[in-house]
């Protein structure tokens, strides 16, 4: 339809999250006339900007015939001002649905289909069923390697992208996640660009752990830079430790990555698109894979471990990313903290060298920095490992993390959480594993990350003997209810640490 | 988590179609205590009833920090009274959420698997999205003839059921649809009915058409019959046309159309499992399904409605049912009239025998029955549409038809809609097709079918000569606005009637 109605923008103060809303009252005359109802979707067009929403007619009472409401994200998006006119009209057909059809059906796609999929969704022409249905269909239709990296260069083209010295070696290292307080990233990439590397680290704030290594970041220096801001940190120090938000590589993912959570949907295809299409658009030339296998971990064994590395090798190859997979022991977290100023902790401790220092956290970082310095020169890996200790024991890593926080805007002071609580052991016995997926609720109950100073802070790990109303952890939070919140979860799931019989 | 918190009810006021959402002020304790945030799910608990739904934080300034809002359809679903007090918490898992995601990944299902995804779907567990991803799995799992027969079994066990006398046969007649004015059932039941047949007849309210079988039926009498009121009409007649709303026939079959209808997403498999719970439901024995094949119809040709009719029979053998599918011309709409009102007056005319009737949809109807009678009988094709014709032409299907009404609660009478418009043929020359899609949203935006007196009538078929002013159809609706929208999108779409050289 051509037909359009001009209405007055309202914002209602309903976040909906990232679904763009918007609102009608159900006796308005341009609903009746142009058959909206509840459900409809609406184009929107807002001077240069527009959007596809969501209708939801709303009572008389709530809003004026001549107006139109939106949802926060709708709002934000469209950039709009109280009482701008605005044109409403039927959404047109979106039209990449007919390839996402031929996806449902079966059918490969070609890179042009692909890229108009991708950019629909950037365009917000996409509900967020359809996503849920593109992500599905993708998943049960087994891309090809071509289509998984057409989807990534597809999603690359969507955002911003970092461009260095012709012949540059750019260096990146991401762990795949599900291994709580493996906060190893700070620690890897003062090493690795103490030793002379380029490597400009963007990390994703959580999305449902208890902290991702931006929140962490955070609690030590500012992380939202933006890409002029970035690249002055990169020349200065040769790394940089930002937030991805900020920087916009690859924005598209983060609108899958959020209904692909919603689904709790992880498809491999999915997963290696998203990871490397964030290293592209970085300008990555060299990536290092961490990813930890374990029971309660994202991968539950070496073969689901293996098929992931190969695809990602695979993919890695017609990008011209010089990639290289290490598998590590995924069985328990990492470190003593779980939450962004209990694992801000575990980084100072080690890079100080701090004798209390968790000695796991110490020596992964060890492991995934020579893995990097390795992939760098011609050394064999012994030699690079030797390179990363000494770097780090000798307190460059220190002073080359302190060099980057400093160009960020200052290393930050921090407190610690307001209340605490110990989580004690009900019986004696060894501690035979530890729940990874629920000690990250515990944590995110107690306030992670949207609480930095909220968490644990682990007081034994696996093998260790423990004896009746011994602390396991202690327990932070920023509110008495949330601390108690977090205390009844434990309470009602004392498997997260499972004791068993000495040896 | 067993931990709840307790909040008054509160009717927001927004109609978001089916999809539950629930509104918490953002800066109540609960949220905070509980880490709910916008689009977290919650469990609803009041009484005896719960239901999932998505939460969406509002300003504080609409809602106070001890009161949950509902949307419509939450408050409906939930039966709630206003300040109600309720229990919150997040959601459990899922349960079937596994079973779906080995459909995602290719395995076949078996039918507890099958039954647990749509038990949780009818009690409201299923997030859109995750309904979403099911359809889309099913769609490209291509499923088996056991999976799309579990699901059909899966469906009836979810609502009401039909039971009669053993070894009795019951009939029904069903049109795949898409085509407008394509309202044969009502002069079909009439006919087998009249003939002894027994044929319950159930039939759905409009979802993307100018008007379901129901909406046209309601224009004529009652049509939200109870499942005792339907038992008596069939007793005393042997026949009904109810809608099937009321009845409670595989009702999570109409939460997972709305979603394949915003999804335009059509898979056979669904449809096949979709109509045949319904005859299961309704324990009929014998189903002849009518499906129309043309250029702008559902099927666009023989194969394509051949490779149904195959699934069609493949499901209804273990299911125990004598089907027959007869394949129709779709090629242009039937009758003269599109809207419930006038598709009302063309079966009248039809079953009174008025000379103006349409003649397509008599020897359509006339077609259908024999097809049914055949079935029935052990007399061959030509015998049974004599026997058709018989009945028709005596006046005795119009007998039969009008004590259905009456058993309904009586015929009511109907008006014209109170806004006409000709639409004119702008050149010379024959009319050589109708574009069915564009004519069904013709007859939407001119009202129909909320608006019943909305929608056209006919006033050429395709073969007919026409002359530049001549009108093609005559446009009604309720208002002079939506007389005007619908005569722009004509306007705008001309080729809605295509106009070509005379031969």
């Amino acid at each position: 339809m051509t037909s359009t109605s001009e209405l007055h923008a309202h914002l209602m103060g309903i976040d909906t999250h990232e679904e763009p809303i918007a609102y009608l009252s159900s006796d308005c005359d341009i609903c009746r006339a142009e058959g909206f109802a509840a459900n409809t979707r609406l184009r929107i067009q807002a001077g240069e900007r527009s959007l596809i929403a969501t209708l939801n007619t709303v009572s008389p009472a709530i809003l004026a015939a001549d107006k139109i409401g939106f949802s926060d994200s709708a709002w934000a998006y469209l950039g709009l001002r109280r009482g701008q006119r605005l044109q409403v009209s039927h959404a047109p057909l979106v039209p990449s649905l007919s390839a996402l059809h031929k996806k449902i059906y079966g059918h490969r796609l070609d890179p042009e289909e692909i890229n108009g999929i991708i950019r629909d969704i950037k365009h917000r022409l996409y509900s967020d069923i359809e996503i849920s249905s593109f992500l599905t269909a993708n998943a049960a239709g087994k891309p090809s390697v071509a289509e998984i990296t057409a989807l990534t260069y597809a999603m690359v083209n969507c955002g911003n992208r970092l461009h260095w010295p012709e012949g540059r070696k750019i260096y990146d290292k991401h762990c795949i996640g599900g291994l709580p307080g493996n906060r190893t990233t700070p620690i890897v990439v003062a090493i690795a660009s103490a030793a002379g590397l380029t490597i400009p680290k963007t990390s994703s704030r959580a999305i449902t752990s208890p902290a991702g290594t931006a929140d962490t970041m955070e609690v030590l220096t500012q992380v939202d830079l933006t890409l002029e801001q970035l690249r002055a940190v990169v020349t200065e120090t040769g790394a940089c430790l930002a937030a991805g938000g900020e920087v916009g590589l690859s924005p598209t993912d983060d609108l899958l990555i959020r209904i692909e959570r919603a689904l709790s949907l992880d498809s491999p295809g999915q997963l290696v698109a998203s990871v490397l299409s964030k290293k592209v658009a970085a300008g990555s030339t060299h990536v290092l894979i961490d990813m930890p296998v374990g029971p309660t971990a994202k991968l539950r064994n070496q073969l689901e471990a293996e098929q992931l590395a190969t695809l990602f090798y695979r993919v890695a190859e017609p990008l011209q990313i010089k990639l290289r997979c290490v598998l590590t022991d995924g069985s328990q977290a990492i470190g003593y903290g779980v939450g962004p100023v209990q694992e801000a902790r575990d980084i100072l401790a080690v890079l100080r060298n701090e004798p209390d220092a968790p000695e796991d956290l110490r020596e992964r970082s060890l492991y995934l920095s020579a893995q990097l310095l390795a992939m760098a020169g011609e050394a064999p890996y012994e030699q690079a490992r030797d390179q990363a200790r000494e770097i780090l024991a000798s307190g460059l890593a220190w002073q080359q993390f302190q060099s980057i926080c400093a160009a960020q805007g200052g290393l930050k002071k921090f407190a610690e959480g307001a209340h605490q609580s110990e989580l004690r052991a009900q019986c004696q016995g060894q501690l035979i594993s530890m729940d990874n997926r629920r000690l990250a609720r515990l944590a995110k109950l107690a306030g992670a990350p949207s609480s930095p100073e909220a968490g644990l802070h682990l007081r034994v790990k696996t093998g260790n003997l423990v004896a009746p109303g011994q602390p396991l952890a202690t327990l932070y939070a920023a509110t008495p209810g949330e601390l108690a919140y977090a205390r009844e979860y434990f309470h009602h799931n004392p498997n997260i640490f499972a004791i068993g019989r000495p040896p």
